[in-house]
């Protein structure tokens, strides 16, 4: 079998989320809202009547023209750039599709790929079985800083592409305007292309304003925007992803798409065309909404004796638990994870799965999901309060 | 941007419908039913039941438990092959990322793989994007048999996986058990593991019977069966798939999965295993029914000069076209299905385009689907008696 792929583990969120079921725990794991917090109603009902009044065959390789048109103009509205739905936009099965299908066309054996770590655990597999060669750079806690010395240095002439993920999971981290600057100005010297995970765009806390790399100088023509409902629209299941970017580049991952999936269900294309382009409250207020829910947790884990470390942006919250082991424990965030799992019925994840490599990241820190109820989440506080 | 994809075009199947819609044509080009031999009603019903009183949010990685049951005890049925739903069932995004994920999750770089040609146009691209070295075997037109000493010839000791299409995209070949005994004795000589795309499997004419390679002595261990609501339900907008084999290669695939894709969208999932429990009906009338739109354009051709191959199963017939050339004419078959588009206002597909290498291709022939309503086929028959 192949060697990239079959060393691995199980996804860590499916993991947890198994764990978590199996002892009847709160879970606070996997990042996915609620059922109660699900996107609009007016969605359920535009993906049934796309069923029975359209066509269930084939809709187009690239997207529905509808849901193009509404990423195009959702493009607009967020960023200011102007994107032609026919030869810049593309309709992927989520942004994981997106991500699989941008590094199988952009990349050939040995091109160099810069991360920030902590990451997503799709993004090494996939890279590298796309023949890349990884270089990481490290995020720094507890505001998660970015060194641009450290970048600068990641830079070689192998130096392909930039992977960068704001609103970042799982440290909830909105890079500033000045940081992408630093990372634009070596994208344009390095004449690097990017891909811009940024599919929790409409999950900042009100008060910060998420800046795409694509508006920056220079940069307009080598990056990959990529967006997903969802977490736009807190529908999961769903499986609407896209992509928006320079024509060159999207027609490339329009021949990987065209191979890995060829199209998106239709129905559901059409809901999310609803979405976007009707349930603009649902997303626009989702950033006030979760900054609620964070402030619910945050003055409960600090009387409990967790630290939060900052963030602004998207559902997720990393909190570190070294101040809750009893003296001379030298008790990991896996090993933590599971006894809370077991002990105190609260599933978290633990934060070293989102490093390649366990030996660099930090072993004192968690991350909790909080797009739940208030119920849920005060039920969760409160197990701990208890356990602890 | 990568080499291998890069270089493609868009498939043939996307440019013939594009160039069928420009010209108002009547598209028996790209292969799927018209909306009026869509699948069954209740399925419809069950997806919509399902995105009301089910979560939206992420159903389990390798599918929802329903659908994973309803796939195993299909195959059961189908094949006489029992299997556990819990570890050699897997959901994917239709049979292209089953494809996909079984090409990235089993090769490494220089392996090679056997395929026979004609064969549709995703297999060469993604298998070469996961590093194979592919070794084509030819199938002999009119009856497309297969020469059991050019497939020996083909196995040398890096030989790692075969691909099978049976019943057969383009041709409508089912392959006899004769034929899979050949192949099943070189691949437990060659210790090689297949994959099997059996997509069409219930588009089997009456009287012919499809058997899968999976069931011969020595193959219970290496085979990965494809299935397709798209091609079994006539909903090919949907995109649900799935593959059942041995836990190892289906533990290896879903490794691949879980980064591709992640997971299928769950109400359509629930539709499906609706459809295989409680829709027998429909998919086990498929064969018959197509056989008989089969009919009504084989003696119509025949008459307008089109000499028709033979075929056992799918709603795909291959004809050869030499006979309505003028004397001396060198048109080839692409040529002639852009005429045919432009001048006769009928679409069909090339059969080069299922050629890797064109100049091994055979020129004469042309694709009809005819999974298409009555007053549709009949339609191109009268255009094409007009026009010749
Ligand atoms: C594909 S399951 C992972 C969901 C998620 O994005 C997360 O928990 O970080
Ligand atoms: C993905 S479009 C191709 C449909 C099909 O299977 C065919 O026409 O052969």
């Amino acid at each position: 079998f192949n060697d990239t792929f079959s060393a691995l583990p199980t996804t860590v969120f499916e993991e947890m989320s198994l764990l978590a079921a199996k002892h009847n725990s709160t879970n606070l794991g996997q990042g996915f809202p609620d059922n109660e917090l699900e996107g609009p109603e007016g969605m359920k009902k535009a993906a049934t009547a796309a069923m029975y009044e359209h066509s269930n065959q084939y809709p187009p390789m690239m997207g529905v023209p509808e849901l193009r048109q509404a990423v195009a103009a959702h493009s607009a509205r967020q960023t200011g750039i102007a994107v032609d739905w026919q030869s810049e936009a593309l309709v992927t099965v989520g942004a994981t599709e997106a991500l699989a299908a941008a590094f199988l066309a952009l990349l050939n054996a040995g091109d160099e790929v810069i991360f920030f770590a902590p990451l997503y655990d799709s993004y090494l597999p996939m890279a590298t079985r796309a023949g890349a060669v990884p270089r990481i750079v490290q995020l720094h806690p507890p505001s998660w800083s970015l060194d641009t010395a450290e970048l600068e240095a990641a830079f070689t002439p192998r130096t392909r592409l930039l992977v960068l993920n704001t609103p970042h999971n799982p440290t909830g981290k909105v890079f500033t305007r000045q940081e992408l600057e630093a990372m634009a100005e070596l994208c344009v010297r390095h004449d690097c292309l990017c891909i811009l995970d940024e599919v929790y765009e409409h999950l900042t806390f009100p008060g910060t304003q998420h800046v795409t790399l694509r508006s920056l100088p220079g940069m307009h023509d080598r990056c990959l925007r990529i967006g997903s409902a969802g977490k736009t629209f807190s529908f999961t299941a769903w499986k609407v992803g896209w992509l928006t970017g320079p024509r060159d580049m999207v027609a490339a991952v329009a021949k990987a798409h065209q191979f890995l999936t060829f199209t998106v269900p239709s129905s559901l294309q059409r809901a999310v065309a609803h979405g976007l382009d009707k349930e603009g409250e649902f997303y626009l207020g989702l950033g006030a909404l979760l900054q609620k829910k964070r402030q619910l947790l945050v003055g409960q884990l600090q009387d409990i004796g967790f630290k939060i470390l900052p963030a602004n942006g998207t559902y997720f919250l990393v909190a570190d638990f070294s101040a809750l082991l009893p003296e001379g424990s030298t008790e990991d965030d896996v090993q933590f994870c599971y006894r809370l799992t077991k002990e105190a019925g609260v599933t978290l994840i633990p934060v070293s799965a989102f490093y390649a490599d366990r030996a660099t990241a930090p072993r004192n820190l968690v991350r909790f999901v909080f797009c739940k109820t208030d119920e849920k989440l005060q039920t969760a506080c409160d197990k701990l309060r208890h356990y602890f």
